[in-house]
């Protein structure tokens, strides 16, 4: 569910979500105590599932609010941090259901309580049960209080409404779209367009369109601003994605931060794969992709095959038709162009790395 | 997490909830149509998960914002559907926790989908995994929605934020006991009031206390009868979950509606247990409890040493105590008369039990 950050500076930013969040961590770690030691750490382990990310949602919110001339910073941050919640939720939550135990490289909250139960001299698979049903109670956690968030906000009862809403929108496309790929991974034969759209659901809306949304919503920009930034947060979230996909096969380790050979080794549905499966590629192919021991060589080869049969090729063209869509929609004379600036170093790396 | 339905008569009180249930339930069904059938099954899925209940917790606010004076039954149908759906997500994760894939002799969200998977070629244990997935999301889209039925109750500001702080702490409290339960599991040699605790934060507390609170709250009650329903609440909790455990061992299955040997088979770390667990009467009892495949016999042979061992008789004075404490809290001469008349039913079939 991640990609490469975009170029817009937000340390800014980044700190005062920060400060929302850790104030939230620091209360709910003090109102804890009473519980005992291990929801103090329980805590703490959700709070570790939040640092370290790029803050990429809240930049959305941060920088959509600002570029429509909004100056309550404090209600801002609190709308953002509550995207990065959401987000911290859905992803601890989609790693239980992925059953991943590491998210970068490192233990995340199931890979931890999992460890310290084997530790505990837990069997393997009562241990990794273990660390899962931790997770599913942070997740909870989590999700509750990305809702509080927009609550403590403070902006007045309509627009926190409606801020409400969006992030109701949010994790109901979420879920949506964890349901889809849930089921296609019973079935390995899903089309393209199943799953960009598994992938519009599970991740570009709560990750793209909300954000954008929310942060004009919370600016008092106009109904057809806001629309026009909600599709064009969900054109942007698509081609974020498959562009996530193509760098996840074609890109270097320096590029994505996560072994390259990752998603061929796990057989990652994408729109790519799905494209080369139709072809007479796919013979070659079907074997590679999803082999858990993958070697460099194979994975060449693999990746020679998806440039010859024109998979790569047609995802990189599904890049520039929805990040063109975006542009178009940004384009419209309503939309300020203050918004344009600040939006557009979101499409450009991505047109540049599909160029 | 089910113990039996106290005696207040709630016809009415249950119609309003249903309604609000109903009507959200069906708008969501609606809203999934767009995201495809098989998100509008899982709106289903919950539904039915939420149908068939006792409406235990929704009672408590309606009986006690009734008795209090409240008039605005829509507002109060609202924050008591509020409970009723936040008992769904939370039972619904719980059975993913405890991996269980039945609730009242019926497979549950995660049975129905481990079931479809079945048929659909899976293997059995990613069906079961598969089951469980739909589960999370399921309990998630339950948790928000949950907190969106506080949010569309109608009240004022001010209610609204305390209202959403004792459902925040109703969720925080069974967070923290879900997590000592999941630590007990680890080892088994719990102490009574270690599992007092741990069955007080799971359950009494969005069960009981908050579900008064919210009921105290919502009628404009003053804060020294909000507080005494409130600690009334926990107190009757844990007594509750503590003549539901004895009727787990002890009650029939007419009493219980479900069958007599289960806790005994699956060895449910009790208060009763843990007592006896410190007895000489222990060199028997620990191959009978936990024993998978307990007969009728050996469940005999499990009652005739719980009793004996005087755990039966310990067990049935704490229910005592904590019953007799939250009668005292209720006996205030602040809390009014009509208070005490509607929660008073709650305690006394509960003392009967041990008498």
């Amino acid at each position: 569910m991640e990609a490469q950050p975009p170029i817009i500076d937000a340390r800014e930013a980044g700190a005062a979500v920060d400060a929302v969040l850790e104030r939230l961590f620091s209360l709910s770690r003090k109102r804890a105590e009473s519980y005992g030691p291990d929801f103090v750490e329980l805590w703490s382990e959700i709070e570790r599932a939040t640092v370290g990310g790029k803050r990429f949602r809240p930049r959305l919110v941060l920088t959509t609010y600002e570029a429509l001339g909004g100056e309550d910073r404090t209600a801002a941050a609190y709308v953002a941090a509550a995207f990065e919640l959401l987000h911290t939720a859905l992803v601890v939550h989609d790693d239980v259901i992925d059953r991943d135990f590491q998210r970068r490289g490192v233990p995340n909250i199931a890979g931890r309580y999992r460890d310290r139960a084997v530790q505990r001299g837990a069997a393997a698979s009562d241990a990794e049960h273990r660390g899962a049903s931790a997770a599913v109670i942070a997740g909870d956690l989590a999700l509750f209080n990305a809702y509080r968030l927009i609550d403590h906000s403070g902006v007045e009862d309509v627009l926190r409404g409606r801020l409400l809403e969006v992030m109701d929108e949010a994790l109901f496309a979420s879920a949506a779209g964890e349901l889809m790929d849930l089921d296609m991974s019973l079935h390995s034969s899903a089309e393209v367009a199943e799953i960009v759209r598994m992938e519009r659901y599970k991740t570009a809306v709560y990750s793209f369109e909300c954000p954008l949304q929310a942060g004009a919503l919370l600016a008092g920009a106009e109904l057809r601003v806001v629309d026009a930034l909600a599709e064009a947060g969900r054109e942007l979230g698509v081609a974020y994605q498959i562009v996530d996909d193509l760098l996840g096969v074609f890109g270097s380790e320096a590029q994505t931060g996560k072994t390259i050979l990752g998603d061929l080794r796990e057989g990652k549905r994408t729109a790519l794969i799905a494209y080369a499966a139709r072809t007479s590629a796919w013979t070659d192919l079907q074997h590679l992709v999803g082999k858990p021991d993958l070697c460099e060589e194979e994975a060449a080869v693999a990746r020679a095959a998806l440039e010859e049969c024109g998979a790569r090729a047609f995802a990189e063209e599904l890049v520039r038709e929805h990040a063109v869509r975006a542009d178009a929609l940004l384009a419209h004379e309503w939309v300020p162009q203050s918004v344009r600036d600040a939006i557009r170093p979101l499409v450009e790396p991505m047109l540049d790395r599909v160029r």
